[in-house]
């Protein structure tokens, strides 16, 4: 028989049924000390570890639109996090999301950004564990990731040394060439939801932690990227542009606007410097969790980074993740 | 001489210079393991406790006005956290704050708002550790507070059991006393500053939590509280009215507003539910880190919380801190 078109509504955001929702569906409440919805979430360490935390804002408008699917806004704004703890080498434990609704919000539209948040973080053996909702004008996710990593094995960004190789874990451009599609075909369902895409790359990290010298994630594209490491290290990064595992979207793209979409970011890979004498084992430990490693460039004596191109050294380009363009002359 | 008023005026926010600022101002940045501005921040946790952690979340319009001084919004973003904290009596380790704002922020905005924070946080023997920060139309301001507490003393809100005395810290009707000088004297900058003020009973909540059977903090008062602890621990609270400490802006009102007043939220108190043979022992504890502890009212079997007046048991009053009233109907 069907529900009837009243029925398949779904009711305004309430607390408390939001509450009771997230009891029943999230594992948290059921393993934790505390239960789900208590003031504060517990975490057990493991032994030996040090805990490691980051947080992350999803603003609508700047990171999604109002037609964004919410589980796959709820997915990014998990791997967006647990990609920083990736670049620690940490393994994920819990996720808190704070999420600011509108009044009036459909109660489902939560329901599966959080659905989308804890299929992201039981897919790296996480649980969102807490929360927050509160009523505000415009649609905000922050999600903050806790995890554990050995205390011997947390590289910094500020460790690289002249003479390190560059590694790149995945591809470069990923985040370009969704940014690419939706200049094409618009803000279409299925592009909309592959700018959220974000593929964390924890258990990459984990091998490349017991190696790197420094490492972070590419966020903002592989130049950004290369640039704060330089500046961190106080070392000059030279990345060669024709060693870049370039995605699938920017490889095909006509030369002139290929470069742009390479460093326009929202790639969430990996980027470490490692000993030479480390890249082959480093490669197979990262090829043997399913991911590929690039040596994409060397760390020199100096200051600063550049893109040594078939052409010759050039400066980096500009990298900065502006897909929807609303939010002013540049991201803060 | 001084500076002329072109000097004075603040820039707009820029990332990278925020950033330099934050490694100058901050501590965390010369204790962690990771330097202030990684990907992620290190925590190292005591020896056999567990982590606990909570979120929560301020809104212009709904927690602040545009003219609150941002240094009393950083503060009231961290005590809040801390009070959630202090409700399963832990200790407060680190603090990450993500920050919304509108671009051209003046960049003296956010400083002194992680300042207020780092304050607040220091106070607690805590420290400011990481964050993010985002463009967005609306200032929004999100703070986690990680923390250690030891497994054993660990009272959720589901523990109350028939027989238990009901005490609170402090006093009940701060918040409703600084809404009620907003409705008398108006959104004057002191105030605006008062309305954000929040004492984390964080020394008291240690002590409590070695004898509470549940524990909560009454962020949203008292009566919503008990009702809260009821729910999760399935009886009855009756909390004895003649018995509240009430605060003084709230003991003075005039009959008829001192009940909506005690009871509109905002406190963040701790509510906890003990052994009477304990109060004695618990009382003494709790004074002795310079906090009143009253008893207020008793757990019974049955469900739902009730308010003992001199004139015989009423419902409880509804509570729910909305000074500014910009955010719809209800609080979700």
């Amino acid at each position: 028989m069907g529900a009837s078109p009243a029925r398949r509504r779904s009711p305004p955001i309430d607390e408390p049924a939001f509450h009771a929702w997230l009891a029943d569906h999230l594992p948290a409440g059921r393993t934790g000390r505390l239960p789900l919805g208590d003031d504060a979430a517990d975490l057990t360490p493991r032994r030996g570890s040090v805990g490691i935390a980051t947080t992350d804002t999803l603003v609508e408008g700047t990171h999604f639109l109002a037609r964004s699917p919410p589980g796959a806004i709820g997915a990014a704004a998990t791997n967006v996090s647990l990609s920083d703890l990736a670049s620690k080498g940490a393994e994920p434990a819990g996720i808190l999301l704070a999420i600011v609704l509108p009044p009036g919000t459909p109660a489902k539209w939560p329901q599966r950004l959080v659905a989308g948040a804890e299929a992201a973080a039981a897919r790296e053996g996480a649980h969102v564990i807490g929360g927050d909702t509160k009523p505000g004008p415009v649609r905000t996710v922050v999600s903050t990731a806790i995890g554990w990593a050995r205390p011997d094995r947390l590289p910094p960004r500020s460790g690289a040394r002249p003479g390190d190789v560059l590694v790149v874990t995945g591809t470069v451009g990923r985040g370009g060439g969704a940014a690419e599609e939706l200049r094409r075909r618009g803000p279409v369902p299925d592009v909309l939801a592959r700018l959220l895409e974000v593929h964390p790359r924890v258990a990459a990290g984990r091998v490349l932690a017991a190696y790197a010298h420094a490492m972070l994630d590419t966020s903002d594209g592989v130049a950004d990227a290369a640039q704060l490491l330089a500046a961190a290290s106080r070392v000059r990064v030279v990345v060669d542009e024709p060693s870049l595992p370039l995605a699938s979207g920017v490889r095909k793209l006509p030369e002139g606007r290929r470069r742009a979409a390479a460093f326009f970011g929202g790639d969430y890979e990996l980027l470490a410097a490692l000993a030479p004498g480390d890249l082959a084992a480093a490669r197979r430990g990262v090829v043997a969790t399913g991911t590929p490693l690039a040596a994409v460039g060397r760390v020199e004596r100096g200051r600063g980074a550049v893109l040594a191109t078939a052409a010759g050294q050039v400066s980096m380009p500009e990298g900065g993740w502006r897909p929807f363009r609303t939010s002013g002359r540049r991201r803060n």
